[in-house]
């Protein structure tokens, strides 16, 4: 029996079949022999892609091709800015950065500011402009190269997409939208237009090398739904279709789904102080521990419900250490509060980390932005 | 009774009731009170008022109070470049390039090169390039001031519009637009957009002064809907709305309704030479007269359904002059050859006067240019 769930760009709820999204979306899985031959390429594999947080694809395998053939191809991630940065908007960021390390690989990194401020009432462009800078600190935090990362506003950068999203706009009517995004007469026309600014990106470096470049974009798959349209139009309008590699979503503290900034005391924020993450995840983390002591002993806990495991097995590199904590909590050796005891220190100690680049990312955030 | 009509941005069509399109559009005469207050401002009146060729309006009481108080207003019009420009086209702009002088105004010269590639199927934006170009030799053969005048391509300056767009798009539902424009669920996402740019030259007088800064838009009436969106939006979004003023529309030579460049041999183009010229209005201007060289003689022309007379209305400044000639046909002391021959050298000496001036105009194109 298949849970009920929303998977949507703007809303993920409920209790996620990421098998049935694979087959709603027409999308691949991350097999054995995409794995093998990432393997071969980068020399190793990140534990995103073992523990299949990356789990699902498409044309990702051309993209090795390209990379084994000795092709350039450009990497493209986003982030839309209307609050504050949390830990799951980092998943696809930290990927996308091993990626650029593993292939040398420029990124282009689109801060739709238009998208939230389309979308949510009372964002102003105001608001997504002091968003935007904030958020652009956190993305230069993850360890991006500088000399291979162009982050650009919409808004701002508009002048060299403009022209590309109403060629993805001619091929795309109300009909088609409606149906991918569940919008009707009553949404506001940027809501519909929008859609084809998050395509642009897919296809600037083909214009940016002024011949036919891949692009291969890393995010959550709530996004994917974007990236059909985008394939749908690139041949007709004279690029290659884009490669996707898709995460499953960070979970919130206390709901599951999806981490997200607008439902309280349920997301841990990058700029969270030390005891903050510890409150956190004391109070509100999701237990899969059993009711009582005695009886976590005798049954063990169960780490697939237990957002503090979820957790370490998106922040906890080793992955040996991971698996005796897997084991330990399993059988009833490990209690849930030395679990969350373990999943604060590690979250802490990553943060820590964060937050000092962070701080350096004010110095050089210029560096990295495509103005104009 | 009513004959039947059509007038969108897209099509004009059939016996227009220029009273009824007043009514339907919810625009004001240019009455005499409009035109006393003009003529202290300004000293004189254009004949394309007199004549009321521009007969319509909405705000432009509100100009003239800013232009009594000394206030800046800007002026915005603007051509979709999709084929040669032609007769017709110049209407607006004679008038605009009119006010301009006398009021010493900063035009908005836009050219929506995004709009005609969106709604015609076949038409590339190698097509629309070609034609910008050479529509703006026409423009500045006009004869607009070179230092007051910006004249700028969508597509190469979205990067100054796009974000304004976005908060007339925010304001702007797709029932609104179908509405408005009569569009479906079969069109394009960029010919729903497309509006929310030509609203943005509106605005962006009080972006470019850093203060609310009216703006006055000379077009043929059936832009009028365009600007209609334009003032429901302006101020929640913190702009002033824009004033009108509306022509009729010179018509074809065969045809009546519009002068349009699809339909073949009814439109004069700026660039036809002499012969060209004498063909077309020999062939194929519609007459007024009678029959028979006999029937007219005793009962005269009927200079209004008249295409030969009704261009002379727009192009011989000479008002003595017309009446005289109408009069004279009216009266069947003329022909409709006589009437053709000098709607031939009236055309003739306005085209090569303009030819001129429009092979000038490559060599200062650029100097009009708000490119990026």
């Amino acid at each position: 029996m298949t849970k009920d769930f929303v998977v949507t760009p703007w809303e993920v709820k409920g209790d996620i079949d990421y098998e049935k999204l694979i087959r709603d979306f027409g999308v691949k899985h991350v097999d054995s022999k995409v794995m093998q031959e990432m393997e071969k390429l980068t020399g190793g594999l990140h534990y995103f892609l073992k523990r299949k947080i990356f789990f699902a694809h498409m044309y990702f395998d051309e993209i090795l091709n390209e990379a084994k053939r000795g092709n350039k191809f450009y990497l493209y991630t986003g982030r839309a800015p209307s609050g504050p940065v949390h830990l799951g908007h980092l998943v696809p960021w930290i990927f996308t950065e091993w990626l650029q390390d593993k292939f040398g690989a420029t990124l282009l990194f689109q801060i739709p500011d238009e998208e939230k401020f389309l979308f949510k009432e009372n964002l102003s462009f105001g608001d997504t402009d002091k968003w935007a800078y904030e958020n652009i600190l956190d993305i230069i935090a993850v360890g991006f190269d500088k000399k291979k990362t162009k982050i650009f506003l919409d808004t701002e950068y508009a002048g060299h997409m403009y022209k590309t999203a109403c060629a993805v706009a001619k091929k795309t009517n109300i009909s088609t939208l409606k149906s991918l995004f569940g919008l009707n007469d009553s949404n506001n026309v940027g809501e519909y237009f929008y859609t084809c600014m998050q395509s642009v990106p897919a296809f600037l470096p083909t214009i940016m090398e002024g011949k036919q470049t891949k692009c291969l974009i890393p995010c959550a798959i709530d996004q994917d739904v974007h990236f059909r349209l985008t394939r749908d139009v690139a041949n007709g309008i004279g690029f290659p279709k884009p490669a996707t590699i898709l995460s499953r979503f960070l979970p919130g503290l206390a709901e599951g789904g999806k981490m997200s900034s607008s439902i309280e005391n349920t997301a841990i924020f990058t700029t969270d102080d030390e005891n903050t993450v510890r409150n956190k995840i004391m109070k509100y983390a999701f237990s899969g521990g059993r009711d009582t002591v005695t009886e976590h002993r005798k049954h063990g806990g169960v780490p697939e419900n237990d957002v503090s495991y979820q957790y370490l097995t998106y922040f906890m590199e080793d992955s040996n250490k991971l698996k005796k904590i897997y084991e330990d909590y399993k059988s009833g050796k490990m209690l849930t509060g030395e679990l969350k005891e373990i999943t604060v220190e590690v979250i802490n100690e990553f943060l820590e980390k964060h937050q000092k680049k962070r701080e350096l990312a004010k110095g050089v955030l210029e560096d990295f932005m495509l103005r104009d």
